[in-house]
């Protein structure tokens, strides 16, 4: 598909115009309901389709490498793991079994079983994440922290424009949308303490941020260039960097985040591919200096991809606090993979890697409390007059993405976590 | 068992007096042989026990909670799941078997079949890592770091009494004693260095540590006390964490290191647990000042586990560079147990928590090239005059650990690399 030209497409499943669940998008989760086991489906409007239905009624019986059982996992990863031509071409049939001009399964038997109703389903993790990686890629973000806590003349660190600065995350505490956290407890020392105290997080907060599901393994030893970067990755997740902001800054030196980071991670459900977001590609701002020719790109890898953040009270409607874009970023997913790589780092299929908050260039696109409220110095003003410095229990927080083309609409749903009191 | 009192006891598989493998210790590990496929085993003199023969004969009869296949899987982790209880009775019960008393096994039909010859197999990964943490643990690690980065009269950062800095590492890289490494390329931007450049790493270094092998799951949002935290805990291997030292002091800032050690982390293949090392526990270091009360302990976490590291230049003699102990770490066990858990982070059986570089006080007791030498300003002399001051190509590098008391040895066998070029 060439960028920026989309062909028009319709389905016999109504699907919303305002759906992030366009017949362009059809991304894979995995889900169950009351009657049924764990299983992979594709969303489209508010339907699920049963991709074990489709393969048990022969539907893909020309597409010889899906073993029997394969969407009756526990996690998307073995599918994932058959390759880019397998996956895109399940994708291209259930696309094409849903245009309206195809009767195959519209007036099939099984069509019943085969459309699951979404709000019947419960969706859980998609893959089963191996190692996960936070990069830190928004200029804007990295600045807006460097202001704050260094100098703000020289409020990024001499690395950063050279390289994509990343860290290792926690892979056991990434959890779906819809999973509530309690609020950690740790040790801080805010500003006027003599000594650490110990207690429930007073600063937390959330970070705005899309990750890559890696698709293809590498070995260890093996390095993956910036034009193959994208063979390697499935799709996108948006997620929900949890960060206690005061546990974090007491213990991230010399080694960085740690507990202020990993009691938890949430992540919308459905992976959004690599091939559905193919229309909204972007160039990547410039970058200087130039960097060294192992982070060099030729094509674009970036994408517009608008993003927000929304804040509900306990018995309040949503407040949007946050639009940013996915576009902003300074470094781009190739350059990302490309980097994690250039060592010999093995990657595996199902790996997380995320952006790093995404932060845009205006007040209200930070993607972060503690940037929106400058370090807690200016409270965000919800509906009905509710002040927010950080995160308070009770809170619901809401992210959504979507990209936006005229009537064609690819979108990730959401990723919605309350926060209840310390356990 | 109580500590520091063992009761004399014979097998009738011959175990040199210098061996690791005494039937004191009777370590869990994964091995293959030309005919055998990935089984568990327990290490005794230079033999294996597969275990699975011992579970098919019937030795294991009254553990009723061992699936049948459950030494017949690729990893520990589903064995270490069924608990302390199911794990020490089938150790217990092959110490028993193996007594020269006993002669159950050592008369049966399958004896032949039950004893493998070490030689004859090759030791794979005991467990399915799913995420890996590393401390940084050792006080005069940390202050040999200190004094050479920052600065000399204030070498420890202000949170480091207070509690056990950690970060995470990349568990996709830890492989077994034996597998060679590439050395990693990167960027680094060295003293004098106008601009950072790309290149194999120049100042490669091993990092002499231990680690435990989480043995017992906790939900998302659960503490555990640090007298509950040895219940979590199965055993330890010997963990070289491989850094790349230029590419890490030119990325570290501010998240902490990523390529500079992502790249590899080699383990011994043998896992001595908890109750092995009883005998060797020790009085932990005091700490100043006192420690918040959920990182208090009541009981001893240290362990008296001398270590050793050689290097190996191709086609030489093995020189020892370094002798330390793990009774020197300032933070025990318990402690970075209960601080990793404390904020509600999950742990899964199988995990690895690493200790940090083990310094002791003495200049031939620092776990790491980067002290040994100085930053490099004072090679190390190994036979033959030969001199290091970081690891070269060709270069193996062995870690070696025991505890010893008298006639009873316990032990660790070796975590072995040999560096290769640049891939």
């Amino acid at each position: 598909m060439s960028s920026n030209v989309i062909q028009a497409l319709n389905s016999w499943v109504q699907v919303h115009k305002d759906s992030d669940f366009s017949i362009y998008n059809l991304p894979f989760g995995i889900f169950q309901t009351k009657r049924l086991t764990p299983r992979a489906g594709i969303a489209i409007g508010d339907k699920i389709i049963d991709l074990s239905v489709l393969h048990d009624e022969g539907f893909f019986v020309d597409i010889t490498q899906l073993p029997n059982d394969i969407f009756l996992r526990e996690y998307l990863n073995d599918f994932i793991a058959l390759g880019k031509p397998v996956t895109k071409r399940v994708r291209e049939r259930v696309r094409d079994l849903l245009l309206e001009t195809n009767g195959k399964l519209r007036d099939h038997q099984c069509r019943g079983k085969a459309l699951v109703t979404m709000k019947e389903a419960q969706m859980l993790m998609p893959v089963k994440v191996g190692d996960y990686t936070d990069f830190y890629s928004s200029i804007e973000h990295a600045t807006n922290v460097g202001k704050m806590f260094r100098d703000p003349e020289n409020a990024l660190l001499p690395n950063w424009r050279h390289l994509p600065v990343g860290y290792h995350g926690r892979a056991s505490s990434i959890i779906p949308s819809g999973i509530p956290i309690h609020r950690p407890k740790g040790q801080f020392k805010d500003q006027g303490m003599e000594s650490p105290e110990f207690g429930p997080s007073r600063r937390l907060d959330f970070e705005l941020e899309l990750a890559f599901v890696v698709g293809k393994s590498t070995k260890m030893g093996d390095t993956v260039s910036t034009s193959e970067a994208e063979d390697y990755i499935f799709g996108f997740v948006l997620f929900n960097d949890w960060s206690a902001r005061d546990i974090q800054a007491w213990e991230y030196v010399p080694l960085g985040p740690f507990l202020g980071k990993n009691f938890a991670s949430s992540i919308s459900p459905w992976i959004v591919t690599l091939e559905a977001l193919e229309p909204f590609r972007k160039k990547s701002p410039e970058q200087t200096p130039e960097v060294l020719p192992y982070l060099q790109t030729s094509k674009d890898h970036a994408f517009d991809i608008q993003l927000e953040v929304y804040i509900q009270p306990e018995g309040m409607k949503p407040s949007k606090v946050c639009t940013s874009n996915f576009k902003y970023m300074y470094w781009n997913i190739a350059q990302q993979l490309a980097h994690h790589t250039v060592n010999g780092c093995n990657l595996n299929v199902g790996d997380m890697v995320a952006s790093g908050t995404i932060s845009g260039p205006t007040d209200d696109s930070f993607g972060s409390m503690l940037e929106l409220s400058w370090k807690g110095t200016k409270p965000v003003i919800l509906e009905d007059g509710v002040e927010r410095k950080f995160i308070e229990d009770g809170d619901t927080v809401i992210m959504k993405g979507f990209s936006q083309m005229g009537d064609v609409r690819v979108g990730f749903g959401e990723v919605e976590t309350k926060v209840l009191p310390t356990k």
